[in-house]
């Protein structure tokens, strides 16, 4: 396996755009000549829809239980937006089994056909909502993702999911060599967002990678199965994605994050005129 | 336990605004006299925190780590509002363990302590996400919740995740007494929702329970903590989720459901419009 791969996994609060962020930064660092592979760990298997200009046929899962011949790489993995290798995990049956040991079942078989090939430069995961459970961490505790990010927004319930999930990352850091590379912020349009996330970032020992304005061109975007590098190149919108994978590219600080008292995350809510000063929650 | 309990669980697309639809609709319940538990199954507890006027101080499996003497019902429930009981079921330490034992860890706990009393007529679970591991299914497949509602929008990855859940319920419904009672529309004001709503509910052998438009009134109610009906109560929003508890309280189609196929699914989008004809997700 090549040294210079990073491994990188997201995470984030349900619903706040994992993967349609990490989808558009993904078109930005191929764009960038960059060899990448997406490995979804959504059991919605909705990771690559936009790399590939539609979902993704059959998920790993999927074809291990229809297997009736040997299984190739190409059986498992499509080549989406300027070469980005796309594939979904997938999942259990719905309601049976743990989804988290799916996602390792998968690795574990892209391993062994060989789909970590020398030139690759990344390996993204994208991961079901918060680390909630063991399952969903698998990629990090598995020793596979060693750099995480999460996407959040000013929204207090996306700040609370990331400081969670910064309990997570920090478990295992401290055992192993996970590190986190910041927060991105898929902005929700929240009053003083940007202020609130620096200080959020700060009091967990890490960075605001990116802030990511709110722009109706992602989900016009989405609807033709794209992401905004593909679907409007030069947009502004899609100069901030390319801005998110370069700075991704030349990241260099990588922390094991200090999450906060649920009292200290209120204080930082009350400081930024997020909440009622007689807030308790 | 009395005869008329019903049990109930909401689930969907992770986002798509399960806990403030149950604690509005559930705040309709009490207002009508009904007498409600509600149990957070989500490790991020904060499915009662309108109900309560913020977040619940402390869940079930906090409360049972860090227990020194006997746990009394009273150190797990809360009361809300009017009189509404609020447990948080909580999760295990973030990214180790299964967050759905931890639910029926607590519902166990709950049971032992008596918490299922003679006089209530529903209880709630409002879970985490998709059906997508056995983990979370877990007051379905234990023969708690024998009542289930999925909240969805006309977004297609909210529909796809509705369907999925679907598949769960079947596969429980099958060998068991779990029926799926609705879906109730939480709109993203997207094109022909209603309609689109319609023809997935009737092609899932289900019914729409209950369209709920988009209006700012629930976030500005959030921001204080507060349901709608508690902090508007003459508002059209309110009425709105008041039609939901009777609705639910009144409801008689109780079915298996039929979950689609993804080529299916698709068709009934772009009958609707929603989709470009040559779409292939």
């Amino acid at each position: 396996m090549s040294k210079k791969l990073r491994q990188i996994a997201i995470y984030g609060k349900g619903g706040i755009g994992k993967s349609t962020t990490t989808q558009n930064l993904t078109a930005g660092l191929v764009e960038q000549g960059k060899h990448v592979l997406v490995v979804g760990c959504d059991p919605k298997a909705d990771s690559t829809r936009l790399l590939l200009g539609g979902l993704h046929q059959k998920t790993v899962l999927d074809t291990i239980r229809d297997n009736k011949t040997e299984i190739q790489l190409s059986d498992l993995e499509k080549v989406g937006f300027k070469g980005v290798r796309c594939v979904e995990s997938g999942g259990p049956e719905p309601g049976v089994g743990c989804a988290g040991r799916g996602i390792i079942t998968s690795i574990s078989m892209l391993e062994q056909l060989g789909a970590y090939t020398e030139d690759l430069d990344y390996v993204f995961y994208d991961v079901l909502g918060d680390v909630v459970c063991g399952g969903f961490a698998m990629p990090i505790r598995e020793g596979k993702a060693k750099e995480i990010y999460i996407v959040a927004s000013g929204e207090m319930m996306a700040l609370y999911a990331a400081n969670n999930i910064c309990k997570g990352i920090a478990k295992y850091a401290e055992r192993g060599e996970v590190r986190l590379g910041g927060i991105i912020c898929n902005s929700r349009n929240v009053d003083n967002e940007l202020d609130l996330l620096r200080a959020f970032t700060k009091e967990l020992n890490t960075q605001l990678i990116q802030y990511v304005p709110r722009n109706n061109i992602v989900q016009q975007a989405e609807i033709r199965k794209k992401t905004v590098i593909d679907f409007e190149p030069n947009c502004n919108q899609a100069n901030v994605y390319r801005e998110l994978a370069k700075n991704i590219d030349e990241n260099e600080l990588f922390t094991i994050p200090t999450p906060m008292t649920q009292d200290r995350l209120e204080q930082i809510l009350i400081d930024y005129g997020m909440m009622e000063k007689d807030y308790s929650i």
